[in-house]
């Protein structure tokens, strides 16, 4: 819409349009009637018609940035409207649509007032703003987008779990039909061919409902995902079963027992070699497949990870398509599956817990890239290493854990739309004989919502930033992208989590009921923080990986590489701080980029010789790794959020210096505040670092204040540019 | 049961007994019928009969505490129980209760091996901890937790909004038939007379579900109570209505708009001389009375805040007794009730929103107590100022804000003890060929887990304090004990939320699932920090009470008496730091009660001085002073943080000086970690001021990692001491 000119034909019609759309209401067909009674009307110039149009278009609904556009337009066109006679001819348009045209325009124009918040919104190019965070795969979240403003996709509170998850796997089913399931495979297996654009509708749908996203992610991401990348020629046809949302199926990993600790699951899959099959066995209550979404209900198929068993050889973990159910829903012979019944959040995911009684299948079930057993028992593999093998199949999860980080953060950004809104909205208290304030005027409002919209911002940056990296290089083992997936897995949801919390208190009492979606948002995501890697599992993660310079294997406790590399760093100087610096105040100063990457690179380097140094102590004085691990956890935990902060900080900047010049200046603004915000929380390690003196840390605590303040009339500009539909956000808080 | 010795004769049946109790399934009944099994019993002395007799009393159900402490009699006496022939005598009582005698002693003792939970439990003297704990008011818990012990109170998920409501409501009237509701109450009211054991019940019942709870407060605490606070014995009849279940009511207060603001409520209560009623009336929809509990079924009538008019004068806001609903739930005239729906949390509770038209209710129905109508119109008030008439009139939110902190933290020490068990049981990584090591023998589960516990102890002991002194000056007007008591409020609830999100993410998945609490904990609980009072409005109300040396009306505007007292402030000289402590890093020194003391004084001092000058500076320059304490809001707030924290710290130190001396040892540990987290946590502003030096930061680092990993063992009797019944936590992974 941002290179529709608002040409005079259209004026009238405007506010028809946007409560069109604002309301949310309208089916495909409504629009469609509406279009032809425009179309009826004598006199308007053909340019104008066809802007009309793409403006009606059901496939593209407005978002949220571009409402505040064309409510912007409206009144830059005030005067048009307020002139006697200015509806003639429009009237009978509106009256088709039910909508008395001078009760719209007076709706539009008087409930503007001085300080309305679109004013406020004006501030940013909020349009502009939305087309550079949708990026080249704009279309594909258009196309999202539309989808979810169905009326099919209007939330519904109150349901009970059964219903729920019906409605979530009828949910499901629609977005299959509409091609997104298989959008990112080839054509070959009856894809899309556009992965950058499955992950961007993907991403897109986490500002929608979260167990739906979930759900999501299970089917295609998951389990058709895990049979295209670990399996072979053999299994396309279930790939494109489950792309297609015809296969419900499920990805069994996690056992009861061992969460995180996929390398020692204890389920097997032992060849028999006499019938040519797998025989799959749950040997004990704790190798129970444990959490598996999709498994309570809907699911007929699994992935299954198992210790691979030929010969009596344990070749490792591997992956196997067990069959779980008839299409009748009938479970199959040997397997068993529990409920996990309610949950504090993601009630709509039928979450189960699987056991395998020698449940048998036959040999071409196991997904056998890595790995193959011939059908006289020879095990082979093209990667010699069992330790490399297993890294290699690991590396299938770095996309989920990507994918978990961007909707964690769309459901973070509804959250902030909506808190935002109402703060913008909302007055409580004043100054004697005086009108209430906003809450958005407050100081504590400002600074618990604006450092988290500016690191929402920032992380987006990042996330993108990665996602590129990872579709570049996604057919090599790349250590280092594993370990920045890692990290922004854990510091994105731990921000959601915390910005989810801040925006429910900020809205009271109202942040509770579940038709104002905030509460809803944060039971969804809070299970994020520990699924698909337990973030401190995977923030120390990272920590290895900055000890070892990538050089070991993910996770590996093998530490011949680890002592020699410490060797090397408990000897390393650090740069020296500078004492001037360290006392410097001043407002230019703080928000140098020199200055603030500086401080940020500071940090790591010093954190990472000050562990390496521990560790080689402790490792000289004979202490096994594993415990000298545990000794340094919280330094390394400290280490890896380091680290990561200095790479979305830097991600954000050069995300800056790609955007377009006008929004240049209010993105700098958020990535001050983003920095200045984590310098002011950790503060007490520069202070003691002696990087930092108190005047500092003062100076910088007030300019986080003050860059909270004059961006908290842009808020509104800010979050309509997450380009959330209406219907989506859905909640009477936000309106 | 912490006075029965061990006699011989009990030896055989205990046993029994502990699996009678830890099974937590037994009716009164069958209960019953195990004692009567004991007494067929030939050859049993009486001494033992009389104290086995005592240990199944229905109405005094074991304590986890007292468990743990019998599991520790049992492995006494090991040797007993493997003799052969043990069973002599016994086996009649144990198939009676359909429990094989040999099965349950190789359960009991085979279960435990070498690093049993249990061997670390006996470091703390869990029965007399719970002694401690539990105070004068033993007799009040123990009943409470026989009532939650009986099978009805069984938790039950997956139950749809309405029929989880029907549970809590009848829950709701089994307390009030088991004399919950009136105990507080005086004799002739109908009442126990006993306030003290009434809130220790409520806290005791905080353990249990939170809707219930919650339910429980609204009817007796905030419903029954105001007509008893702000009534006279007109009013008596309802009170005893209330008190014993029979009229369910609610307590309207906030409205729409007007949620913390209680002054500027906007329903009105006019006085028709004509026929000697009230009309009550909600002038517009921003004035309807929101988010009300028990609204939306059950109440039948509700004490509304009103603004009170006579001969068009408005007398600010009081306090009447409106209808709602006839006994058969019909609605009654000119009352419209809109159902809240679904919530984040806390879905047992009927909230709803009410909106009053030109309702008439008798003159008799306004509560008296501190303002009155005549019949002939005329308003009359023992108290002259109408300042001072409606801070007497919201001093009865004091015991409800008390209260609320009180059984937050109760579902915080039942989130923590179902997360420390966890942790103690469950196994996650290890060396290389080794066991999988416990989670609790991770740094960084220490972490989140130790200083949360210490500070809940911490906690627990100010709110008694506080409790006592509410209690002892109950009807003067105490604006310090006020101002404690939003402070408190606002600490414990932030506490909690905090607290049990790291018990969920502690958990992993298994914290997600409705059958293991912690989640539905830790969404029950969320809307307390803004609920009762806004925590950001109560801390603000906090500060200002510093600032005016409860000099000034709690909460009031009038900024006389502020500003001289500010001039005061701005020129105080605080005590010069003493640069050689800053460097202190020795234990002794950092565990030093003195050194704390000062550190926490300094803090609050310097804080308190320093935004009176900036206060004073900017009154002086003519800012309205709304918007000066709107611009030091970020100040003001770590204002009252810092001197709620001295507070709680200095509340435990005084408990612990009370507290048997065997407790003491484990009990300053705990005081010491919960001082030294709050001043690593804030460790920037003590480094920024100069008062502590980067060497001393690092020590308290290192110190609060060595206190979490030393208390950590001990951990599960900290847990037990809370005696929490099992049937209470109710939970598979607890067990």
């Amino acid at each position: 819409m941002t290179s529709n000119d608002t040409l005079p034909g259209m004026v009238p019609f405007l506010p028809l349009i946007y409560v069109a759309w604002a309301d949310g209401e309208l089916t495909p067909d409504e629009l469609g009637a509406f279009r032809a009674a425009i179309h009826r009307q004598p006199g308007i110039d053909a340019p104008s018609l066809a802007a009309l149009d793409r403006w009606l278009d059901p496939e593209l609904p407005l978002t949220a940035a571009e409402l505040e556009d064309l409510l912007g337009r409206i009144h830059q066109h005030r005067d048009a409207y307020l002139r006697p006679g200015s509806s003639n001819g429009v009237g009978d348009v509106a009256s088709a649509l039910g909508m008395p045209y001078e009760d719209v325009v007076r709706e539009l124009l008087g409930g503007v007032s001085d300080e309305a918040p679109s004013a406020a919104a004006l501030r940013v190019d909020t349009a502009a703003m939305q087309q550079l965070l949708d990026g080249p795969e704009r279309e594909a979240r258009q196309r999202m987008r539309a989808a979810l403003s169905q009326p099919a996709f209007r939330y519904r509170t109150g349901l009970g779990t059964g219903a729920y998850r019906e409605q979530v796997s009828a949910w499901l089913q629609q977005l299959a039909r509409d091609g997104f399931g298989a959008k990112g495979l080839p054509a070959e297996l009856g894809g899309g061919g556009d992965l950058p654009g499955f992950l961007a509708a993907f991403e897109t749908l986490g500002a929608h409902d979260q167990s739906l996203t979930v759900k999501f992610g299970v089917q295609f991401g998951l389990f058709a995902g895990s049979i295209h990348m670990l399996g072979t020629e053999r299994h396309h046809r279930w790939v494109r079963e489950a792309a297609s949302g015809v296969l419900p199926g499920c990805f069994a990993m996690s056992e009861l027992d061992h969460g995180s600790n996929v390398r020692d699951l204890r389920t097997e899959a032992r060849f028999d070699r006499a019938t040519g099959e797998f025989v799959v066995h749950t040997p004990d209550d704790g190798a129970r497949k444990e959490w598996i979404g999709n498994a309570a209900v809907d699911g007929r198929m699994a992935t299954v990870f198992a210790q691979l068993y030929s010969d009596d050889a344990c070749h490792g973990v591997h992956a196997l398509l067990v069959p779980l159910r008839e299409a009748s829903g009938q479970l199959l012979p040997g397997v068993r599956i529990a409920d996990a019944g309610e949950k504090m959040g993601l009630n709509g995911v039928d979450n189960g817990s699987i056991w395998f009684d020698r449940v048998r299948v036959p040999r071409e079930h196991l997904l056998n890239r890595h790995g193959d057993v011939a059908p006289d028992g020879t095990y082979r593999s093209p990667i010699a290493s069992p330790d490399a093998r297993f890294f290699t199949m690991l590396g299938t999860l770095v996309g989920g854990r990507i994918s978990v980080a961007r909707f964690a953060l769309s459901a973070a950004k509804s959250g902030q739309a909506i808190a935002v809104r109402y703060a913008a909205r909302r007055r409580q208290f004043g100054p004697a004989g005086g009108a209430e304030r906003r809450l958005i005027d407050y100081q504590s409002h400002q600074r618990r919502l604006m450092p988290a919209l500016a690191t929402t911002y920032a992380c987006d940056f990042a996330l993108k930033a990665l996602t590129r990296r990872y579709l570049g290089f996604r057919n090599e083992v790349q250590r280092e992208i594993e370990v920045q997936a890692a990290g922004l897995k854990a510091y994105v949801t731990w921000h959601v989590t915390r910005a989810l919390q801040d925006c429910r208190e900020c809205c009271g009492g109202q942040g509770v009921l579940a038709t104002n979606r905030i509460g809803v948002l944060k039971n969804d995501t809070d299970v994020y923080t520990t699924f698909e890697g337990d973030n401190t599992v995977l923030m120390q993660l990272v920590a290895k990986g900055l000890l070892t310079e990538y050089r070991q294997q993910f996770g590996s406790m093998r530490l011949g590489g680890v002592i020699r590399f410490l060797a090397s760093q408990a000897s390393r100087r650090i740069v020296a701080s500078n004492p001037v610096a360290a006392r410097k105040t001043d407002e230019a100063h703080l928000r140098d980029v020199e200055a603030q990457v500086f401080l940020l690179r500071y940090r790591e380097e010093r954190m990472t010789a000050s562990v390496a140094r521990r560790l080689k102590r402790l490792l000289d004085d004979g202490t096994d790794p594993f415990d000298a691990f545990t000794r340094c956890q919280d330094h390394l935990l400290g280490l890896a959020h380091a680290h990561v902060e200095r790479v979305v900080a830097s991600a954000f900047r050069a995300g800056i210096a790609d955007a377009p010049a006008t929004l240049r200046p209010i993105l700098t603004d958020l990535a001050d505040l983003h920095v200045l915000h984590g310098l002011d929380r950790d503060a007490a390690w520069f202070l003691a670092a002696g990087v930092m003196e108190g005047n500092k840390a003062k100076a910088i605590r007030s300019l986080v204040l003050q860059l909270s303040a004059s961006i908290a009339p842009a808020a509104e500009g800010l979050v309509d540019a997450f380009g959330i539909p209406e219907a989506v956000l859905g909640t009477p808080i936000a309106r």
